[in-house]
């Protein structure tokens, strides 16, 4: 079978996961985009990664196209996205694993204050603030998908009261787990719904003194509302992963807010061994005719 | 019954104590020192926190001392501890699972290398980090009492492989231990063996790279050691909750080391509850003649 890799990849990159998925798929071969366009009826499959816009219109057998991230917004904001090709996304164990590790590591440091004693070292003060028990430290976990159960679960392991939202429920719901939460976790997928859904009135809602983390899309949040919130110090703190622009822009305020810890959209990379064992998986079942895995309901966005 | 309270507390402390004391046992007459002295003879237990030297003398009726800390070397300093009176550490659920949480906090920042975002945060530098799992961070824990052992579970029970090292192994077992070593978490109690472990042959045994979380006492670190292997690049981080000399000097290299994250002696305060509890069923113990809990043993030092 010849399958298509392409997308946001330096020629290193994708080399990589070439590899990676040549030991998952022995029998694959996999092409870069110049390769396949020499012969696109032969291309079967296209494994992607953030391609271009327009990078997936001519291929005339193509029976699926697989993302190796979890999140497809930006593959569904794509016009040219052949719409009777089914997409799947990248559901892998190690990345929700490494999403599980970024989400409990911010949940641990907002409870315990370790980034209020991180301002106080640098102000040289040796002060203890108080301790909390996990136990008074309500969680509001939105999304309760594959990355939203997996974080709701670890962190009620951990003895966090949690609550999950998901964004079919009515705003009601959401006001009233908003005033109970101590800390907010973010893991939506970026839907119309979803899009600006951390805003004024979203964080006024919130208990003064909460904590946000924000590790699905930069597009969920009003930056200026956020900014606005921590400044008037209703909010303690945010841990943010994901920007409206990426890289952040060198003058965004985010940078060197003390109250803001910037991530490189690191919470869960997509891991490249676990990744290609999913791939793998996907494209055996195209070719057996069997039910294809991680399929994304276009309407819906994810 | 009449029992002594008193310590390095303020008042406001010292009354916090009394107060959660009063409501775990409330027919008992908790006196401060100077009360107490009044009729020394009724005195039948003491609960300190860090009394001062020479405060548990002179005390004939005296039949527990019981600390409201884990850690006991302090005490254990003082010549003028009256040898016959049996000393009981503080072993409380509360405490443990809040070394757990920091434990825990330390570990998945030094394996996810969420201090080393926070410097590129510093420098406005957007760049992914390589993404270990789990499995492949192997961690040391030193010390295998109440607190070391929880540690080690919860760290097991999210997929980091576990060495627990106890201070009666022999040395070549340590070394060995540490070879392998990616991250080290300090947890031993202090005694002659253990003071000055963590020395310059200590970190050189460790794998480059490594990072070291001391969560015990700062006398287990000769800290010019540990500041030479950091500025070696040697030792890539040091989480430090316990120092040589308690409040950390301003002056001290390791507030402004940006490879040493200091704690103000927080990772396990004695919750005042849970200890209340711990106190109120050892006193209950002492009265009915039963066999009383977590006593130290002087010669062992813990």
């Amino acid at each position: 079978m010849d399958v298509l890799l392409c997308g946001d990849l330096s020629e290193a990159e994708w080399c990589m996961w070439r590899d990676a998925l040549c030991e998952a798929m022995p029998d694959t071969r996999w092409l870069g985009l110049q390769e396949a366009r020499l012969r696109p009826q032969a291309v079967l499959a296209a494994v992607v990664d953030n391609p271009d816009p327009g990078c997936l219109q001519g291929w005339p057998s193509l029976r699926l196209i697989q993302s190796l991230w979890a999140g497809v917004d930006r593959l569904l904001a794509d016009a040219s996205l052949p719409a009777d090709v089914p997409l799947a996304r990248m559901v892998d164990p190690s990345m929700t694993r490494a999403m599980q590790q970024t989400a409990l590591w911010a949940v641990l440091a907002l409870h315990r204050d370790f980034f209020g004693y991180a301002r106080q070292q640098a102000a040289r003060q040796w002060l203890a603030r108080p301790q909390l028990r996990a136990e008074e430290v309500p969680v509001l976990v939105l999304g309760a998908g594959v990355m939203g159960s997996a974080v709701a679960e670890v962190l009620r392991g951990h003895a966090y009261p949690v609550v999950s939202w998901r964004s079919a429920e009515d705003p009601a719901a959401l006001e009233r787990a908003l005033a109970r939460a101590r800390i907010v976790v973010n893991l939506l997928a970026l839907t119309p719904r979803t899009r600006g859904l951390i805003d004024a009135r979203f964080l006024a809602a919130l208990p003064a003194g909460a904590g946000v983390v924000n590790l699905a899309r930069g597009a969920h949040v009003v930056e200026a509302d956020l900014l606005a919130a921590l400044d008037s110090g209703r909010l303690a703190h945010a841990v943010l992963d994901v920007f409206g622009t990426e890289p952040l822009p060198t003058g965004h305020a985010f940078w060197h807010h003390p109250r803001v810890t910037v991530l490189p959209h690191v919470a869960a990379r997509t891991d490249v061994r676990g990744a290609a064992t999913v791939v793998a998986e996907n494209l055996r079942r195209l070719q057996a005719g069997e039910a294809l895995l991680h399929l994304v309901d276009r309407a819906r966005g994810y």
